[in-house]
C-alpha cells in the first residue's frame, strides 16, 4: 500500500484541478463528495454510487458513534466493508453535527458531553475520541475535531471557538499518530473575519496537515457573505495540499468556490434534494411535484445519461414523487448525483484546458434560460 | 407479433411447468408477478426486478386510475413505457381493491361506484370500463371485472357476488373483443364451496376465456381452508390454459398451491416484507430488527446471490432496518423478490425431472431447520 499524496495537474486563474492518491483510489479534484451519513448515500446502492462518477464518500462520525457504534464497525471489519464501498471514505469529525443536532451538550475546554438524539444516552467527544472513532470506522481521510459556531455569532464568540479549535487541532494531530496511507486535515475558523481566518490558517499552517478544510461557512450567512470569504481563505491555505470546503453547497455555489481555489467540497444538497422531489438540471432546479410536469413526455434534462432521465419521462417522475414512491427518491437522488458529478468533471475539463471563465460564463447562461417551457 | 399461447411443457401429479409466449416475452411457468401497484415495484428499478428473474408484473388498475389516470397513461405510451418494464404486464379489473381500499361504495347490476381513497373524488367502475381501463394501460393480460367478498361471509352472499361476477364476466368477454397478443383472464369466485367453486368454473368454461383465475382466496380464510378449496379448484378450470391463483402469498402458500396444479401467482408479501425489515430465507421468515442481528457478520443467506446477501452483513441490514435507511428496504425488497423467483425456477426444474415431491419435501425439511443460530 502506497501513501496518501495530492498533485496540482492544472491551474486556471485560482481554479485548479489535481489528484488525489489514496490506497483505496484515487479522487480527481475538484471533487464532490456524496453524504454517506450513516453507512448509505440515502436512496443510493453503492455501486451506483460510483456509476455517477463519484469517487470519495462522506461518512459521519456523529450518526456513525451513535449507531451502530465506532467499536461494532471496527469489529465488522470497517465502514468500507460494512457499507460495501472500497472507493476512500472522509469522515468529519463529529464536532459540527454534535452542536447541530444533539441535545442538552456540555463544551469545555477537554470536548464535548451531549444526548444522543436518537434515545437520549450520554456521550463525549474529544480531540482524542474523535480520532480513535475515525480510525476505528477505517476513515481515509480523517478531519480534525473543532467547534463550529453557527452565524451570525459576535467575533469575540467566534474567536473564542476558532482559538479552542485550533488547540484541539494540535491534540487531534497528536493523537492521530503516524498512519501510512491515512491523512489528517485541519479546519479553518474564524468565520466571517478574515483576520480570524488568517490567525487559523497560520495555527494550522504551523502544526502541519496533509490536507486543510474551510469550516464554519454554509452556516446561515448567506451566498454573498461566503464568496467574501472564499475571495481570501482558500489562497491562505497551502495550494499544494487539498484544500476542503465543508458542506457546501448549491451548483452555483461549488462553481464560486472552486473558482476561488477550493478543490474539495460536500453537501446533502442532492441526496435530500432527491427525496423532496427536486431536481437540479443545466437551467436550473425544478420541482417535480409541481403540475406542470404531469403530463410532460419529456425527460428531466435531454442531455442527460442518467438512469431517471434515459428511462422515464417528467410525467413519471411526478407520479412517483407525488405519490411517494420510494422509486421516486431514489431517481431523483441518482439523477442529482450525476448532475453534481457531471459539474465537477466539467470544471476539471475546463481548468487543464485553461478556459475555465468560459465554461462559467456558459455554466450561469444556461441556468439564466432556465427550465424548458412546460409542454 | 405473434399472438398470446400456453402449453404445458412437464407434468408431474398435478404440479405443471409450461410456458406463456406474448408479444412482450415468454413467461415460464410455476410464475410469481411481483406487484408493481402504482407503476413501480416499490423499492425496485425495473432492472433490478428483471435481474431477479421476474418475466412478468402485476399492475393495479384500482390505483393507476385514480393516478396517474388511465387515459393519461395512454397518452404517454402506455403502461411498459410509462413504468420502464418492457416485459409483459398483468393488470387486475379493480374490482377486489375497490372492496378494501375505497370508501363509500355502491354495487348494483351494473357496476360499482365509489370515492378514492387518495382524495375522495367519485368513480365507476364497470365490467365496460374495467376493460377500457386496462386496454388503455396496454396490459397483456386483463382480467375479468368482478366482486370479491371478504370472508367469512354466508353461502348466500358468497353464491349472490359469485353470480353477478359470472354475468360481469360475460359483459367483460363482449367489452374486451378481439385483440390479438392480449389475453383476457376468467375470473372463479365461490369462496370455499364447493359446489359453487363448479358453478363458477363451468360459467367461465362456457363463456370461454386465454386463462382463468382463482379468485376470492387468501382474504381470511386462514391457510387450511384455502388448501382445501384449491385440492378441488384448479382442476375445474382447463389444465391447457394458465391457471392463476390470485393475491397469493406466503412461500409455503405458493409451494401448496403449485402442487394442487397452480400456474401463476402475485403477492405484495416479498415487496411490502422488504420495507418492514422481514427477508425470506430458505429456513424460513427472519426479522432483521431483531437484536440478535446488530452485530452478525454473516449474510442473510450464505448460499443465495442477490446483492444484499452478497455484499453486505445482517447487522448492516440490522443497522439500515433500525435507522429507516431506504437502502434496507431497497435490499431486503431485492433479496425477496429473489428468493420467489428462485422458489418458482426450482419448483420448474423438479416439476421438469419430475421429483416434486422430493422437492417439496426438502423445502419443508429447510424451513424446519430454522435460522442458522446467532452469532
Amino acid at each position: 500500500m502506497s501513501g496518501f499524496s495530492f498533485c496540482v495537474r492544472a491551474t486556471d486563474g485560482r481554479a485548479r484541478t489535481g489528484i488525489i492518491e489514496t490506497p483505496r483510489g484515487a479522487v480527481r479534484t475538484p471533487a464532490f463528495m456524496p453524504v454517506g451519513t450513516a453507512g448509505t448515500v440515502k436512496g443510493m446502492l453503492p455501486g451506483s454510487v460510483a456509476e455517477t462518477g463519484a469517487e470519495i464518500l462522506l461518512g459521519n462520525t456523529y450518526h456513525l458513534m451513535l449507531r451502530p457504534g465506532a467499536e461494532r464497525v471496527a469489529r465488522l471489519g470497517g465502514l468500507h466493508r460494512f457499507m460495501n464501498w472500497d472507493r476512500p471514505i472522509l469522515t468529519d469529525s463529529g464536532g459540527f453535527q454534535v452542536m447541530s443536532l444533539a441535545g442538552l451538550r456540555n463544551l469545555d475546554e477537554e470536548g464535548v458531553t451531549f444526548k444522543s438524539h436518537i434515545d437520549g444516552s450520554v456521550h463525549v467527544l474529544t480531540p482524542e475520541r474523535s480520532m480513535e472513532i475515525q480510525r476505528l470506522l477505517g476513515s481515509d481521510i480523517v478531519m480534525c475535531f473543532d467547534e463550529c459556531p453557527a452565524l451570525p455569532a459576535d467575533e469575540e464568540e467566534v474567536a473564542r471557538a476558532m482559538r479552542l479549535s485550533m488547540r484541539w487541532a494540535a491534540r487531534s494531530r497528536a493523537a492521530f499518530g503516524d498512519r501510512p496511507g491515512h491523512a489528517l486535515f485541519g479546519i479553518q475558523q474564524g468565520g466571517l473575519s478574515r483576520e480570524l481566518r488568517a490567525e487559523s490558517a497560520e495555527a494550522l499552517r504551523e502544526i502541519g496537515f496533509d490536507g486543510y478544510a474551510i469550516g464554519g461557512l454554509a452556516v446561515g450567512e448567506g451566498q454573498a457573505a461566503m464568496m467574501g470569504v472564499l475571495d481570501h481563505a482558500p489562497v491562505m491555505l497551502p495550494a499544494d495540499r487539498p484544500r476542503y470546503l465543508m458542506g457546501v453547497g448549491k451548483p452555483d455555489d461549488i462553481v464560486g468556490a472552486v473558482r476561488r481555489g477550493v478543490y474539495m467540497m460536500d453537501c446533502v444538497l442532492p441526496t435530500r434534494s432527491g427525496r423532496t422531489g427536486q431536481a437540479f438540471t443545466r437551467r436550473g432546479a425544478i420541482n417535480l411535484r409541481n403540475a406542470r410536469h404531469q403530463e410532460d413526455p419529456r425527460p428531466l434534462d435531454e442531455n442527460c445519461t442518467c438512469p431517471a432521465c434515459r428511462s422515464y419521462c417528467r410525467a413519471y417522475l411526478h407520479h412517483a414523487v407525488r405519490s411517494r414512491e420510494i422509486i421516486g427518491a431514489m431517481l431523483l437522488t441518482w439523477h442529482n448525483l450525476h448532475y453534481y458529478q457531471a459539474l465537477m468533471a466539467g470544471m476539471r475539463t475546463a481548468i487543464s484546458d485553461g478556459r475555465f471563465a468560459q465554461w462559467e460564463a456558459d455554466f450561469h447562461a444556461a441556468r439564466a434560460e432556465g427550465d424548458i417551457a412546460p409542454r
